[in-house]
């Protein structure tokens, strides 16, 4: 299964240029025509290369429009095997206890590297996330974009990756509705946000542990996932 | 692309059945009549459907001997994207920040977690990794080995399946040849197995710090990878 075909090898060239080259999520790949003349290679084993290259998330083909740089900047679907844990609810407390590990520190991160450019992003999703809040609409999609962008103001480029695939499997595989906690998420993600915004990374650790904590006594408290 | 295809359908109809009967890595799975009666599609819907799996490390395919569930336990290859990250350097650095922040945890939880079996395998790996240092050989990859043992004796299944993720890229992405090393090494991991085994947590988590921070300054104090 794993001998390595003309189509393999095409991709690792493929992969080579595209790092060289610098390409980032959105940019366009150039056209298959001249990545079979850059590559030496014929259009097929370019378009070999390309699917494999978009079965792995690094490229994202749209029929007619060409090929682009993925947005999920090469991160499998399910790359930690999620899907082959059967039992659900410890795979959510695992997912939970990781967090809570993890994210107090990239809290700390974010308020010692974040540039001005991240932190405004952070301050446009915790206001987006107040007024999902607000209007008693579901935030869980906001939840998780602030969780990440926080990874991102951390500077530490594979936390920025890991860390959604983290906060997705909590969602994806609890359907414990957050229902009732909307004033106590606003409250803490506001603080976290602050503590990130005036530098204080302390308090940033303290305030996403208690963040983090207040949400998995909750899950520990309820039955079901 | 990621229109869902016959082949998809079944792999997501064989993922299940996977799951509800509990095949565990190594397991052969039924052969392709069996399993083209068990999800009702035609035998080449099967193949698609275990090549899918393939793709994504869950089952492997051995010609002639039949399909058996991956030791790779789902996780994919570069399943973080390391390999569209550019700057080598600061990948790893931003792995060892990582390993700073969750290994000594692990090491804590393993102290508490283990099972009896669980030490016996990391008093194994320990013994192994000494016989490397002492024969000067190269220990990479039992030292890598030991890790992952003790993620999974923390009993954490995330943890089991991230560490060796964050492992692996550190060695494949620095060469630095870590030499002159012996005799920390052996001692580093004598200290952490011996507070594991006799179940000091505290003692676990603090001599894996050392043991990170020990190898991250002499990392940093090097020019090159």
């Amino acid at each position: 299964m794993k001998k390595s075909t003309l189509g393999d090898r095409a991709a690792n060239g493929l992969m080579r240029l595209i790092v060289e080259h610098g390409y980032e999520a959105g940019d366009k790949l150039p056209n298959e025509y001249e990545l079979s003349a850059q590559l030496g290679v014929s259009r097929n084993t370019v378009r070999e290369a390309l699917r494999v290259l978009a079965s792995r998330n690094i490229v994202n083909i749209r029929q007619g429009a060409g090929t682009f740089m993925s947005q999920k900047k090469g991160v499998s679907d399910d790359p930690l095997g999620f899907s082959l844990m059967d039992d659900r609810r410890k795979l959510v407390q695992d997912l939970m206890q990781i967090r809570v590990i993890i994210e107090p520190q990239i809290a700390a991160l974010a308020a010692q590297n974040a540039t001005t450019r991240d932190i405004s992003i952070l301050d446009g999703l915790c206001n987006e996330l107040e007024m999902l809040v607000h209007t008693r609409q579901d935030f869980t999609q906001k939840d998780m974009e602030f969780h990440a962008q926080l990874a991102a103001c951390s500077q530490n480029m594979v936390m920025s990756n890991l860390i959604p695939v983290i906060c997705e499997g909590i969602t994806v595989f609890s359907s414990m509705v957050m229902e009732q906690e909307f004033e106590q998420t606003v409250k803490s993600h506001r603080e976290i946000f602050e503590a990130v915004r005036s530098r204080r990374a302390a308090d940033a650790q303290q305030a996403m542990l208690f963040h983090l904590l207040y949400n998995r006594n909750r899950f520990n408290e309820k039955k079901e996932l």
